[in-house]
């Protein structure tokens, strides 16, 4: 059966600011709804392996809805981190920061993984998934370019595949190009059925 | 320096109908104008080695332009394959042939090649990338509401990588994401650099 049958009765919420992961979310031809969210802390334990932090942090903004939720609610939380050199790179705090984190990505391979959370009043299940991206070396005059004219600051990594240095300088992605831009979908769309069959 | 200064006094041409083409090439942020093309013959010689008959009917489609190229002129021509099997898999003839095609690629592997050929009135340079899509098992009702909902008669391979199908059954790729769309811009900016520079 197709997830738009699957979901008839049900009310699936995406709880993201994102107009990025609303526009994918869309793109699998199902009605939902969205959810603002307003709690902007990101951290998280300072011993947590890295490939657990994204589904921790989908599964910490879910706790904040808690209170909406019933059995006809399916609530989707998501979180994106960007990993170089086993450290993690978050959104960049200003136009230098964007520059040494693009500079860090330069002519190597990071990794882009998406933790994501499905969730009712009565149960909830985590995934994630990983791309890794391959960039070809950035010269400085490109890096200032790109930061002056498309200001990545909402962007984990400091870059947005597509934008402008997703097209001039990513030489191969591994995996889903759709978890690089925030949600990986065809994960989703599979969890989903599986999380409303069972 | 960027490509867009490096074309300064050079007129850029997109020889192709396809809007995505042309939308692709606006990533790289260059002004550029489009040619129609009105040849539709695909043929090529039955012999030819698979890979290279994109880059062949590529250069095929440049020798209609000859007369109205000038040195100032650089014009891009191309061409998207589908292989699976070591088989071609051209756009489809109708409604039950894109079914047939669809059905061909669920729950495997096929190979996206694009070709691309860069010409002025005293060159050319002609180069392709490869992009491998990996396909789970599509059932018949999806691929039936693909068929009727989004009717792919104009792609290759029968699928759009950014329509519905792309994103609920797409695993994984690995490659350039915009090649499959149909041109592969972070090679084709590069090799217009080169191109340019020699």
């Amino acid at each position: 059966m197709l997830l738009q049958n699957i979901l008839a009765g049900k009310q699936l919420v995406l709880a993201s600011n994102s107009p990025r992961r609303q526009q994918l979310l869309k793109g699998l031809d199902v009605d939902f709804e969205v959810w603002s969210t307003s709690h902007t802390d990101e951290s998280f334990p300072t011993d947590m392996p890295i490939a657990q932090i994204p589904g921790y942090l989908a599964r910490h903004k879910a706790s904040f809805f808690t209170s909406r939720l019933s059995n006809d609610v399916i609530l989707i939380t998501c979180d994106t981190i960007v990993v170089c050199d086993d450290r993690v790179l978050g959104k960049p705090s200003d136009y230098a920061d964007a520059v040494t984190i693009l500079k860090q990505l330069s002519g190597r391979k990071h990794s882009v993984i998406t933790g994501v959370c499905l969730s009712t009043c009565s149960k909830s299940v985590c995934f994630s998934a990983t791309t890794d991206v391959f960039f070809r070396h950035i010269t400085d005059q490109e890096i200032h370019y790109y930061v002056e004219q498309y200001k990545p600051y909402d962007k984990a990594g400091a870059y947005g595949i597509q934008e402008w240095i997703g097209y001039v300088a990513i030489e191969r992605i591994e995996g889903s190009y759709f978890n690089v831009m925030g949600l990986p979908v065809q994960k989703l769309h599979s969890e989903l059925v599986n999380f409303l069959n069972h």
